[in-house]
């Protein structure tokens, strides 16, 4: 399982790491594949989502990053297959089968047999999400953060007894709970264990130039950052690494990463998500710091460049992906 | 995980056993339970067509019971789900998974994600099975055989190595290869350690009459026989035993069971499985024995009478097992 992009020379054009969630990561990668299609791209992904339903193993942002680049994503919802059913699910519901609150599809469902099935047999999630891609093709390498189990909990006011505290999975505060729960703080079950899935440490520190998508800096880039050595792989790689801002004019692009920064005491500005990342010459990890036009920014001992952040179209997010990579330095 | 039927005072009508299959086993169950709504009647159900695919445990000729008898079925297959699609095996097939040659329905995958997910978490398969149908309420207590893996396995001669002999699993045979290929014998696997399900034998022995339905005698009621412990709960009960010629003027009721007959050297006639079942006077386990009108059948020992054989709808099937009540001397 060796990835041929961190041994072989150079391809045509720079070596790109990108840094991703779920829906506006996978929405950056079609910026970056529009600009740069010869490029040699490679997506680290959040797994701090991911988990085990109906026996099943579920990775929300790997397969909204396959099926966007791989043009089965239903581009109206943002995740999940076009032209998909849910007939499984009612069934499961029928059968009170817990949890009935998730959106698994029916085309969705055959991913995560292919998946499950390849964990049981003792293939790792890299070596899996590579199999599954040998079939969408998405033209960017897609990488787990780790292959170890690695999740996102939530501790929250247990809703069932006053006064009491609970740690529930990321996925039932997001999708059942929206969010919309006393909470108290985030953990990364399994973290202190895990390592960065093959490659991914190399890949960033012979990029040359790294970015960060504009995805939720807590529960995406975040749960990357909390796998030990992926930060340390960021603090000392030569090339560039340049953020994208998720906040626009207060507002998160998407999803609900205003409810994440208020838990950690993160205001929902450009600005304080820039100071959040912090500086690579005090103890953060961005060199630079894409806003939009419409907000300012100070980030001591980053360079803060404002442009249209948008991600309408993939020709619209090549320009910021442009942007991004002039702020670095880098040639397209 | 005690049965109720095994210990409670007799119900209304007789206690009723019957050896099942899948599609033709679950219409002579709909006759059954049509003449005798009040009995208490168990099927011990053929779990020797169970198969893991994808990661799934599917159970065959339970989920047919269970579909038709909870009103579930698609009547015009015989098999699977009511208003099935099949996005979930279009998708597998995509991703090249093996096997692609079975009827994998979204809906009906439900009841094996929910199965597969108890077994995984330690429950047997007697009590998944009484799990599934709180929901599809049969109307009969459906048991598997036994809750030890006992699957039949087919010897064949090997497409790809002229000369060879390989064993396949049943499924692959059946569906696969519609039994067209040369084939030397079954071969029963993990029948020496299967003990029978709970209550098994003992509703057996403790029953009013036993009934074999007419499902195919080698690979569906054979592989129930093949459980040690059943058959000789067969030939100790006081109760008798009538089988149902699945067989009508040298031809299977349905299915492939002349196939499955001349590899174990038996005749495709209602007399040659009569005799292949024999008289519980010597070694065998019948007592009676229903034969189509048109037949004739002469099995030492063994009390025969012939009646119409017709499935068509419960009321005319009940009638029939009306007749193999009578044959028994048991009072519907």
């Amino acid at each position: 399982m060796t990835s041929q992009q961190a041994d072989s020379a150079p391809a045509n054009g720079p070596r790109i790491v990108v840094l991703v969630g779920g829906v506006g990561g996978a929405r950056f990668l079609l910026g970056v594949r529009e600009l740069l299609p010869e490029a040699e791209v490679s997506a680290i992904v959040n797994v701090g989502d991911d988990v085990w339903m109906h026996g099943l193993r579920i990775c929300p942002d790997l397969d909204t990053c396959m099926y966007t680049l791989g043009g089965g994503i239903d581009p109206e919802r943002g995740w999940g297959r076009l032209g998909e059913t849910w007939h499984a699910k009612e069934e499961l519901a029928k059968y009170h089968a817990q949890p009935d609150w998730f959106g698994l599809g029916d085309r969705d469902i055959a991913t995560h047999l292919v998946r499950t099935e390849m964990l049981r047999a003792g293939y790792p999630l890299s070596a899996v999400t590579e199999a599954l891609c040998n079939r969408w093709q998405p033209g960017v390498k897609l990488l787990p953060a780790t292959d170890d189990r690695c999740e996102t909990h939530v501790v929250i006011s247990d809703p069932e007894s006053p006064g009491e505290r609970r740690a529930i999975h990321f996925q039932e505060w997001w999708v059942r709970h929206r969010a919309a729960v006393e909470t108290h703080g985030f953990a990364t079950i399994g973290a202190d264990d895990a390592k960065p899935a093959p490659n991914v440490t190399e890949l960033i520190v012979d990029a040359d130039v790294v970015l960060l998508a504009p995805s939720n800096p807590v529960v995406s880039v975040g749960s990357i950052l909390a796998v030990p050595g992926i930060r340390g792989a960021l603090r000392t790689t030569k090339a560039p690494v340049i953020g994208v801002s998720p906040v626009i004019d207060g507002k998160p692009l998407r999803g609900m990463a205003d409810e994440c920064l208020s838990v950690i005491g993160v205001e929902t500005t450009a600005e304080a998500v820039g100071r959040h990342y912090g500086s690579r010459s005090a103890t953060g990890i961005l060199d630079g710091w894409l806003i939009h036009t419409t907000d300012t920014a100070e980030v001591p001992d980053v360079q803060v460049r404002s442009v249209p952040l948008l991600m309408t179209d993939p020709p619209t997010t090549a320009e910021m992906v442009r942007e991004a990579l002039d702020l670095a330095g880098v040639k397209p």
